[in-house]
């Protein structure tokens, strides 16, 4: 597979490394040389040649075009307008939203039948090709939403790269993609944040108090503001709708306690539940129950390698882990989570390891 | 240490369970007589006696009251009211809030100078008795509200207690011990509750998008509607102004977004990310950052201890490990955090293990 990507940021780096490792060749740029640069000494691949895929009749077979969303109609119209072929014979993009993209590559004209909007599920707070990783898309979701005028053959070439990076293309349309994704990571990204600047004018000792569950709700919030400004800018109407909702809701939540009214509140508490228990589990597909096993151990190199060894010898596979430290203590507790059925038998293993397990 | 805990549940049988592991001689009761034979079960301590502390002078030091925020005051007086000296020397409670039960106390005529209103910020989603952990308390932050006639011999007792169960007392007064709990525990909650109601009628291929931001804010939704209801109830003022003001931020996010003005969304971003960095980190006090480091590891039995083998063999201590699974495929990614000066050192031992890693 011969690869062009356009735009050598986490996600277009991460891309190129990822086809890398599966042998593609691929060929880098960046409008801010240094990015392109840096992607290249990275290994994600060579430099994209001013002229030589040009008015030979060579071409690359997928284009990706990593920019932010509002950039992507004018990088396609200029990469299609490249030579006498174009850059590729077809192109992508991973943009989080994808209506604006594609209203604007048709307004500009571009060939919209060799064009396939996408966007991968994945991401971290850091940004730059130096944050790149080969293994971002890892069994992540990467949503395709070709327009009615995209051809079968770039849907499948574009289908082709997107399982070469590991992840699990889903097909859809690109209004459905934005409600979705408004609801599920851009809603929540402004929510996160709208809790966390109550903290910001906080009194330290308040601070003191704050636990994991505040962590975690607030954790998304700690993301780059140029770039979510303009994700949740493009997907705005779908974003803000959700938003009154959960402002509508709360507004209601701090009108009834001020009234001595709990029931709504009870309400909004269940609906809340109800709405976690949805969420598909760390697996995809159904939620599967892990159990969970706390064990104390030393905060000590090595500590945690004998509890895993202990763990591995007893053919008990740990599915997540989770390490508590202790401010001013030499121990922490590592809660292991695993298929219920093995908790026994983990549990066994501990105790003959001489842990203290609780049961 | 003799110790009398009032009410089996999460809080007061994991209490018990942590002063039994240093000795004390630790008293149970609670309203529901099958909780407190699970708690002694447990070996969380022997069953209160109907009269064997009464009118034989024999008095517990502490009698730790751990019932719902509203049963506080009943509870403490119907101890201090037993025999002829009291159940305890002196008394004190977990309760979520602190406002409440100090006044409701003082309204029902208790001896205010025995009682030490108390809050450990620890909990887990699941209660009850089963759920109880005698590592619960480790290093957490455990609030201590002595009114003004509390005496100093009682805050001595309370204190000791807490250093037993390995928790950090914090000394503050009940009213803003209350506003910082509804700023960094309470609100969140219900912050979370509205953003996941939101998901209870998704498509599900809405939720099929989901990744771990939308589980990190919405996680501690999960807990129990009916104990929380209470504990915002119970801080309905302070929680309510938290509330109120993340609502009209949201409102006011939703409506710029509407009108193409994302100035506003911006600020919102920009001091949601101030509030993130000034939650302290794991460890407690300063915030202390970690390097993380990735590693693909097969999904199997065995694997992870390998890698902390390998990480343990280099004395490279793991302070936190976050991993994450493929649906599909047989490999995950383990994030490793270590202290910036030690990821180089684990990056050498790990790529000398086999492992491929990226610098």
């Amino acid at each position: 597979m011969r690869v062009a990507v356009l735009g050598t940021g986490l996600i277009g780096t991460s891309v190129a490394l990822a086809l890398r490792e599966r042998g593609a060749h691929v060929w880098l740029s960046d409008q801010d040389p240094e990015a392109a640069r840096l992607a290249v000494n990275l290994g994600a691949g060579e430099p994209l040649p001013d002229s030589a895929l040009r008015g030979h009749g060579a071409q690359a077979d997928v284009a990706v075009i990593a920019v932010p969303p509002a950039a992507v109609a004018t990088t396609l119209a200029a990469a299609q307008a490249q030579g006498s072929t174009g850059l590729a014979r077809c192109y992508t993009d991973v943009a989080s939203v994808k209506q604006l993209p594609v209203a604007q590559a048709r307004a500009r004209g571009c060939d919209m039948t060799s064009y396939v909007p996408g966007h991968p599920l994945a991401g971290r707070e850091k940004h730059g090709p130096a944050a790149a990783r080969a293994d971002l898309f890892l069994g992540r979701t990467w949503a395709l939403c070709p327009a009615a005028e995209t051809s079968e053959q770039a849907i499948a070439a574009v289908t082709a790269l997107v399982r070469e990076c590991g992840a699990v293309p889903m097909r859809t349309d690109a209004a459905a993609h934005d409600r979705w994704v408004a609801l599920v990571s851009h809603a929540p990204h402004l929510v996160a944040a709208a809790m966390a600047a109550r903290l910001e004018a906080a009194p330290p000792e308040a601070l003191d108090l704050a636990g994991q569950g505040l962590r975690d709700v607030t954790r998304i919030a700690a993301g780059d503001t140029g770039l979510w400004t303009q994700i949740l800018s493009a997907n705005a109407e779908p974003v803000s709708e959700v938003l009154a909702a959960v402002a509508a809701d709360l507004a209601e939540a701090a009108r009834m306690l001020t009234d001595g009214d709990p029931k709504s509140v009870a309400t909004l508490l269940d609906h809340g539940q109800a709405g976690v228990a949805r969420i598909p589990g760390k697996h995809g597909g159904e939620p599967r129950e892990f159990t969970a096993v706390q064990v104390v151990i030393p905060d000590e190199p090595g500590e945690l390698a004998r509890l895993f060894d202990a763990a591995g010898a007893a053919g008990v596979n740990i599915e997540d882990v989770r390490i508590e430290h202790s401010p001013g203590l030499p121990v922490g507790v590592a809660e292991l989570s695993v298929r219920p059925g093995e908790a026994g038998t983990l549990l066994d293993a501990l105790e003959a390891g001489g842990w203290p397990v609780r049961r």
